[in-house]
């Protein structure tokens, strides 16, 4: 069908051909795609999808007050020094009703904005219903396919969410601290588990030693992961004392190393395709309910409000509704 | 159908008394159910749906360290001091493998757990794929229905179903600190915004006066909560010096009969079964594609992993083989 403007999709196709050039306008552009509700822009982030597969994918995960955000930034330096790219996904928990992300973060890496072998991209939420592991995926996708060699995903341990995504990386850092209190420490308890690689910050502390003794000797209980046989490895470092970092990076390369020689990578690959597929059929109902089936939600809404069905009903209702599309 | 045994439904029926008639093993038992995957118990949680809807319910949030478990069990003794009855559910992050819930919340709270009056029910999240929002108000409405007053709900600031699960609350407290870092504060900038009430904690230290301040300086650029013209108040709270409480309890109170009087409660209760019927529906999807339809998500998975679909034509696929059941 011949068109006066160019069509969607070749202003689509112009959009990817930036990605894959890596220029950054295209970048950020094909970020805002992935970070939109609406099945609309899909064709092109299964485009982007497909040209992904090259990046190392790295979780950091800590507390708030781990040191997770000063990591990354020492990380990314020492990444840069080696002469790899590096891409950033900052998930800020933030307003479910502003939807905007926090600013935190952007200020503190903008020492390394300036430097065009790194993108920094930080998340919003995608509001009160979800979506937020399905985006963030899909960023993660924009930068291995434009070509950064490193990705590396900072989250908050703490919400289901947030834990999914993290998961989503291959290598997977848990950040720990010296010196934080009792209810924060309860929390980090959580994530300790999924860890690839334990990194303590602020080791410059005297307390510090005590961190890194804590969690090793935690580690000769069950530090070999299962699935791989790898060895999980306690890493102290220090942004003081810039200690530490090069270990961290050796520690995720021989993680690395490790996955793909043992036929691990594989395996999580096949892990994080599932987690993906499962959360974007999540948010293909959620769009539809709240879009085209706005009208019997609202009616069931109505319905339960006053008692004649209660939620389950309700929701059954309504996928029945989607089966006879 | 005759049965050597009691059918399922004469056991759910007997279950459903016990919980009406508030009896602790009852409850335990129902709330066990709620936490169980599956449709198999939805019959009998609709039944409790139906008998819930006179507690008023608080949501309680904050980031670690921000002392809401100790307001939690302040709140607690002071609503028994007034005759109140009160249902706690802690939601704890906790390990995706182990699925355990964390114990810090329930050591600290077991100077209450001798008091028939008081129930606390620490949540597990639901493994690495969702239900944690579905599962906590499901075990919201057994207290409800067991005939507690008020059903605290407490949980982390941070995360997405965890914000989801406080907004699903009447009354929402934010719980503030003095003195946390910035990386605590800019997280907790994302859900002050969802506050009905704010509390501030550890008013016994010099810098409480500035964080009150800073909270009250706020408001007044946007303390009005649009939807039913309540402002929202300020307490400052000490546990030390056991002070505040009955101003938090008093404004709780305040925050109840205003959303009653102004029509607001009829429009919060709509958001809430809006929201509970959506998360009720991706639970339903998710279940059926991780079960009956598991083979087809392996199958579609393994055609990702060989790169020959995307995770939108994946999720894509799934929901049309539910949509032929």
């Amino acid at each position: 069908m011949a068109e006066p403007s160019p069509s969607p999709n070749a202003e689509a196709g112009g959009l990817l051909a930036e990605v894959l050039a890596g220029r950054p306008r295209g970048v950020a552009r094909m970020m805002s795609l992935a970070e939109s509700a609406g099945t609309a822009h899909r064709p092109v982030l299964a485009d982007v999808h497909r040209h992904a597969g090259r990046a190392h994918v790295v979780g950091l995960t800590g507390v708030p007050g781990s040191g997770k955000s000063t990591l990354v930034r020492s990380l990314t330096q020492r990444f840069r020094e080696s002469g790899s790219t590096v891409g950033i996904v900052a998930v800020d928990p933030s307003s479910p009703f502003s939807g905007g992300a926090i600013l935190g973060d952007r200020i503190r890496m903008s020492e390394l904005s300036g430097d065009p072998g790194v993108f920094i991209r930080s998340m919003a939420t995608r509001g009160a219903l979800g979506g937020l592991a399905r985006a963030t995926l899909d960023v993660v996708d924009v930068l291995d396919a434009a070509g950064f060699d490193v990705v590396l995903i900072e989250t908050v341990g703490v919400g289901q969410d947030e834990v999914d995504i993290v998961q989503a990386a291959h290598t997977v850092v848990v950040v720990s601290a010296p010196g934080l209190g009792d209810e924060v420490q309860a929390i980090k308890a959580g994530v300790l588990e999924i860890a690839d690689v334990h990194a303590v910050s602020k080791c410059d502390r005297p307390e510090a030693e005590k961190t890194v003794i804590d969690l090793k000797s935690m580690l000769t209980l069950g530090g070999v992961r299962r699935d791989t046989g790898w060895t999980v490895p306690v890493v102290a470092t220090s942004a003081q004392n810039r200690s530490g970092i090069d270990d961290l990076v050796t520690a995720i390369g021989d993680h690395r190393r490790h996955l793909i020689a043992s036929g691990g990578m594989a395996v999580r690959q096949r892990e994080i395709l599932r987690m993906r597929v499962l959360k974007v059929a999540e948010d293909l109902v959620r769009e539809r309910l709240v879009g085209e089936r706005a009208a019997d939600l609202q009616a069931l809404v109505e319905r339960a409000v006053a008692g004649e069905v209660d939620p389950y009903g309700a929701a059954t209702d309504l996928l029945a509704g989607i089966a006879k599309d």
